[in-house]
């Protein structure tokens, strides 16, 4: 984008929706660290005449226990701020009347108390991590394989991420396994999902090209942003920063 | 097909293929059992003009140890009859100078000890069943992204065979999530590529249209067998019998 072009979109800009992970922090086995200038980045945001929300696939905790570590991590945030793919799937699931057969990460699962699971007929899959084990994956293959229409939803498609250590495979990768696995295509709630874009704007009650998206995944942050009419802007940290530079 | 043209079809075979797993056997914690009726047909094949060879993408054990179980179920069969993955990959990975980093099952990494695997260039996988971790996934997907140009092989593209307990998720399923992870297209050493099938011909020294293949997956046994110009016949075990009927 020319310098005038970039001047000119910035002056029409009404919001701000940041990424976390990679972003705003580096994930890694302690909890994370805060990248160098994101806490103070994240206050002139603030207190600039910008709306500011968050926007992750973070799924291995609840909202609430991951927002109260970025304020521990120093951070101007609270959970009304946030969105995430678990609660914007609990939703689906309760319009839909689905039960599903959950794969996730311990931390999240508090996310679906309110939501029937007994005689699943769906599976949730989200960033389970180590709980991707052979077994895990196949139980909820059976499930799949058992239903007349097998019903997957994933919470993100992402491929990887990076935690302090190294890349680690994210939901992407198994949602694929499960979709050749079962013949069907997963529905995927959280970024790059235009619906799932479209309830933070909603939430802002600005259009889409006033407002700018900020992460570290071109496919699922700046490719997603794009795709429904806002900007994108890729950070040269987190995944980017451990793959191409 | 008609009555008569079946007939014909037989009058000119000169060889029978069989796979082996839910064609000859059903898998199982305790080793397997054989399914009814299935050594004595091996018998009465043998005893024919006809030329037979057993193809499999099993990869948890050693051909020896392989055979060895099926002849202590009854079956009368050894080990230059059997054609698997595993001999073909190392072939491969010679003729390329490939050192590759293993994600197979313990029992099948003694066909790979003339391979040399320090500093690996590419990432071969077969069924692992439990050994499919997410840190084992992770450390396969670390060797690939972190190659120039990742090479992946995959012993079979199978999605799942059938244990006594039910169905198990196979090779495929993990072939397909490091090649979403990687952006990359796995090289299939096995069936139903057609160089897999291709060398157990040159051995019988006969020509595909005189050739039967006989097994329970729809994909890789018979279309993978008609692909290359021979019959094939889907039996109603295995996993056909588990999902299908």
């Amino acid at each position: 984008m020319a310098a005038t072009s970039w001047e000119n979109s910035v002056k029409s800009l009404k919001g701000v929706i940041l990424d976390m992970c990679g972003v705003l922090y580096d994930a890694g086995e302690d909890g994370g660290t805060p990248i160098p200038g994101s806490v103070e980045a994240v206050k002139r945001l603030k207190a600039s005449d910008l709306q500011v929300r968050f926007c992750t696939n973070e799924t291995q905790a609840t909202r609430e226990v991951f927002v109260a570590k970025l304020q521990r991590m120093g951070f101007d945030i609270c959970v009304s701020e946030v969105f995430s793919p678990a609660p914007a799937a609990v939703a689906v699931l309760k319009e839909r009347g689905l039960r599903p057969h959950l794969l996730v990460y311990d931390g999240v699962v508090p996310e679906f108390d309110s939501v029937e699971k007994a005689n699943p007929n769906c599976v949730v899959i989200g960033d389970a991590a180590e709980k991707f084990s052979y077994q895990n994956l196949n139980d909820a293959f059976r499930v799949l394989i058992g239903l007349e229409k097998p019903v997957l939803f994933s919470l993100g498609r992402g491929k990887y991420y990076k935690e302090d250590e190294g890349l680690n495979l994210d939901v992407g990768v198994y949602m694929k396994a499960l979709e050749y696995a079962c013949d069907v295509e997963a529905e995927v709630i959280g970024k790059p999902d235009p619906m799932f874009f479209q309830k933070v704007l909603d939430d802002m009650g600005i259009q889409s090209q006033q407002t700018l998206m900020i992460g570290d995944d071109l496919v699922n942050d700046v490719g997603g942003a794009q795709h429904c009419g806002m900007k994108g802007v890729q950070v040269r940290t987190g995944k980017y920063s451990s793959v191409w530079l």
